[in-house]
């Protein structure tokens, strides 16, 4: 889980080629931001030529439009994954939020996904288009999964009051990541809180989001819990 | 409130002076950014000459850092503010919380802050100190100010489990501000929800806040409420 790696295996020689200058890219681009960033740099990374490099990619914006959408993708899928592994299926609701909690702040507090996340956020008046790309085909589908899990667990009756799915996986979201998210973003890319304190935010997280849309049950076994600690 | 102001009153020519360059140096940084932001340009639209500017502010990344610091005060001194007022004296917790949020969101989602917020992000490699110190001086801070409000509550009996006060001030904080401003912060400066839906969000954000936080009386507020939307 060090770097971004790209889901699809390569197909074919053309494509191998293609993955190795995104990936080269996305070195570059982390390391010098997007103005410092050359594609000199990012073909010589690549080991391929500059007309090897501009065969697959128009230029520098276009590289960095594939790259943002590369990862972004990839890590959605990652997180929509670690959404279902979790959640469809599961028996005791709270324990479940929790292990999918932890794997969702995991996965976002990468210091590679961090930092691409900083990248874009800092390019967003320049790159209007690749920000949002990264909104709707990251952020917004990662949720839009979670949300349709969400409904998947409470057509089994097992969390309730669900009126906006959406909005519900924004707020689970939310009592999970804001804390960590605003101290990496703004606290360094190191500052993210340790395992412990992750487990503990993570813990009143589901806490707090279980008291409204839980169960009795649900909320039972998240109070049950609590008292033990 | 449609420009960042600054708190204190001017009280000599000098303080009037550093003044009147700071908020020609957030202007001028907003626009250009950082890198392109030109110290000519900050001395022109304060009307002080070259030395005098460099007189007060030793060079760019200074001005830069104080910039940032004075927006950053001011900000969350004027949400403390709005926390104070909303909270402190409330009978009507719900309601009290409601406003709150309505005032707190519309706070940190003014465009100026926005693009602030994004700059502050961009140079958070380079200028690893000015992004702290917007995370502890503003973000924590304000924070604090929120958890502390939430803890005369609980004095007053008028919220229950409070653990952890500041905990709680970042998941109410979290569950109002975290959809509305990842919109606002890759969807663009201006794709901010509107009045109704930002709305609808605060609401949704107290209700399950109070589920868990608050007391038998202030949930039945929230659910006989909802009920009638």
């Amino acid at each position: 889980m060090a770097t971004t790696t790209i889901g699809a295996a390569p197909d074919s020689r053309a494509e191998r080629t293609r993955r190795a200058i995104v990936q080269a890219a996305l070195e570059v681009f982390l390391q010098h931001g997007y103005v410092g960033a050359t594609t000199d740099e990012v073909a010589a990374r690549a080991a391929v030529s500059k007309q090897t490099l501009y065969r697959n990619f128009a230029d520098k914006e276009h590289l960095f439009a594939d790259v943002v959408l590369d990862a972004t993708v990839t890590v959605a899928g990652d997180l929509a994954a670690a959404a279902l592994a979790n959640l469809d299926g599961a028996g005791d609701v709270p324990e479940a939020l929790r292990r999918f909690g932890r794997s969702f702040a995991a996965g976002l507090l990468r210091p590679d996904v961090i930092r691409l996340r900083r990248l874009v956020i800092a390019e967003a008046d320049r790159f209007p288009d690749v920000a949002r790309a990264w909104f709707e085909r990251g952020f917004e589908q990662m949720l839009g999964t979670l949300g349709a899990a969400l409904q998947r667990l409470a057509d089994r009756g097992l969390v309730t009051r669900l009126d906006d799915p959406r909005r519900a996986a924004y707020q689970l979201a939310a009592l999970i990541m804001y804390e960590p998210m605003n101290t990496a973003m703004f606290g360094g890319t190191d500052a993210a809180p340790d395992a412990a304190e992750l487990d503990r935010i993570v813990a009143s997280a589901v806490a707090v989001f279980l008291a409204h849309y839980g169960t009795d049950t649900a909320r039972g076994g998240v109070r049950r819990r609590s008292s033990t600690r």
